[in-house]
């Protein structure tokens, strides 16, 4: 394949076994899998959950929801307080699928009570530490109440509980991730015990955790995203290897600095997002590694992007490496925050040549 | 007008004001307004400076270019050493309109003589200090090369210099911001007077420097592009006020935190990019704005973005405005980027509900 422009690749073999590892485990636990699409966005990518026996997704915004929905899925969860705004287009979609939504306030149950008159299932969003939406798992009084309304309401379907342990990417290793997680699950599953909701259900799904975990008692779905593609930010936590890291740009080579050892591509904040790990005390925004025929190679180690601007990308690298890298070269960069590079980039190509839709 | 989803607000008073103010600074010191057209992508802002009188324009891509090429658009500077594994879209934009290009290094050069042959204007870029791209100031042995190989192709017209004064963006005052531009411009003047290149053109485009400085000697032609719609980062540095900025995220509220005293919005990374400035020490992603009916208003103090995930941003806010905010609201952040954000988006709304493009 030609590579002409800044463009994102996709090792269909890593992906898929990324896919197929997390529906295994789902399933060696006895958990439903619920993938959550936010990170890939792409109805191709869900169709290749679906032919590992996938039926029910997780997305985070009503037009992921309606993408997904038009390309055939009809059990969602939009994994996000409800925009009630919008209430208008929660209900045509409920007509058509199977949908479920977060709340974590009782405003929300009013007007899904009031504005969804076709039904929905509802999961009371709990914050077991991430701090981002939900009820704090201690504030029982919230969680009743809300059970409470849901019940009255004729067109709400009180399923269970949603949590998303975002407070796992902000650990430094394998260990501190299943502490976060286990403490996590065990403050809800405590939570449940005490409102007599054992039996309701449980979805949980941040990629830390659920890669690692090995106890999932009480949970029971799982709705895992980012995993699809990992990438730096969670190799570098110790979520996975290297080698599972399932998508990397592309970028040809635009100029070179032999003053300051830095090769410069045309791939910069437009193309990856700003996230970025810290290396050695600066700032890493993507990783080196080879490109090969087939897919992605070896990470290149000690060569990352170093600063972005608009559209320019800077790779700090080693003498010998300079000497080896030409103009209109084109370089494998692995992402930090894959969920965000395929937002900015809108599209993937796969290693044959072959374009892969995105929202 | 009525707001349902997140979106991105146009002010067009203040966008218009600001395109008149630039243009007509750059007429008073006789420069040649040649805007960069990659903060706003959109070819109906475009129109409004072509209504100021504009008509040369700076884009930093092939992509860019081509789409204002499509709208009549036919004096063009691609200000970024080109992909040359396009050269032959090079091409056939060149035959086209007036196209100008960056180089920085003789391999481009190459490129250029053999691949477009249709004929390209060249400007070499310059680094006068921003260490992104660019021939370093001092290195006049480079520079006299390329001007050298470009008067030997027939196809190359050296028209002269580009700089982007990039280290003007991480000063801390209006007084900062001059002296660093003083400071590239003279060193700039320098190479030219000992090259013999004084009558050459000259092309700046920082937005703080060109804001603020009066003192633009030897310079031929401003081609900044964010004093558009400028935001809190340049406001930060003393570019601009408040009430210059001419951009601004609606975002539905979604959640509250009575515990942290927060507001929950639709409006995460994917919408507003992740740049930020620091407030305070902690991280500021955006500031909450009154907004208008036609227009935006003024800045509300003390509360900003504190926090992005994907689709969510955390506003942090006093008791009393906690107090004020429902779920449903619509709130108005002032991005920090507005190029990224701009880019994020990817389309604009005014204030009376029209559609705008973005590439």
């Amino acid at each position: 394949m030609t590579i002409k422009h800044t463009t994102l690749l996709v090792d269909r073999k890593r992906v898929k076994k990324n896919i197929k590892m997390m529906g295994e485990k789902a399933s060696h636990y006895g958990l439903a899998f619920r993938p959550h699409f936010k990170t890939h966005q792409s109805r191709t990518i869900g169709r290749w959950f679906r032919k590992e026996g996938v039926t029910g997704i997780t997305v985070s915004s009503i037009k992921m929801a309606q993408y997904f929905a038009d390309d055939g899925w009809d059990d969602i969860t939009i994994a996000i307080p409800p925009n009630i705004l919008a209430v208008d287009e929660l209900n045509i979609l409920a007509q058509k699928v199977r949908l479920t939504t977060l709340v974590d306030n009782q405003e929300t149950v009013r007007w899904l009570t009031s504005g969804v008159p076709a039904g929905i299932n509802i999961l009371i969003e709990i914050d077991a530490g991430s701090q981002r939406t939900g009820i704090p798992v201690k504030d029982l009084d919230s969680v009743s109440k809300i059970i409470d309304d849901t019940s009255k309401a004729p067109n709400l379907n009180f399923k269970g509980f949603y949590s998303h342990f975002g407070h796992t990417y902000s650990c430094n290793d394998r260990g501190e991730i299943i502490k976060v997680f286990d403490k996590s699950r065990d403050a809800i599953n405590e939570l449940r015990e005490i409102l007599d909701q054992s039996k309701s259900e449980l979805h949980v799904g941040d990629t830390p955790g659920c890669s690692l975990s090995e106890d999932f008692s009480g949970i029971t779905a799982l709705t895992a995203g980012n995993f699809v593609f990992y990438d730096l930010m969670q190799q570098n936590i110790g979520s996975c290897s290297h080698d599972q890291i399932g998508i990397v740009m592309a970028c040809p080579v635009i100029s070179k600095s032999s003053l300051r050892k830095e090769i410069i591509v045309h791939g910069g904040a437009v193309h990856f997002s700003k996230d970025n790990v810290n290396t050695n005390g600066q700032p890493n925004f993507g990783g080196l590694v080879q490109l090969n025929n087939d897919g992605i190679g070896s990470p290149i180690k000690g060569a990352h992007l170093s600063a972005l601007s608009q559209e320019h990308g800077r790779v700090r690298v080693s003498d010998e490496l300079y000497a080896q890298i030409s103009i209109g070269d084109v370089l494998g960069i692995l992402p930090i925050h894959s969920c965000l590079t395929a937002d900015c980039m809108g599209g993937y190509v796969d290693f044959e040549g072959n374009s892969i839709d995105h929202l």
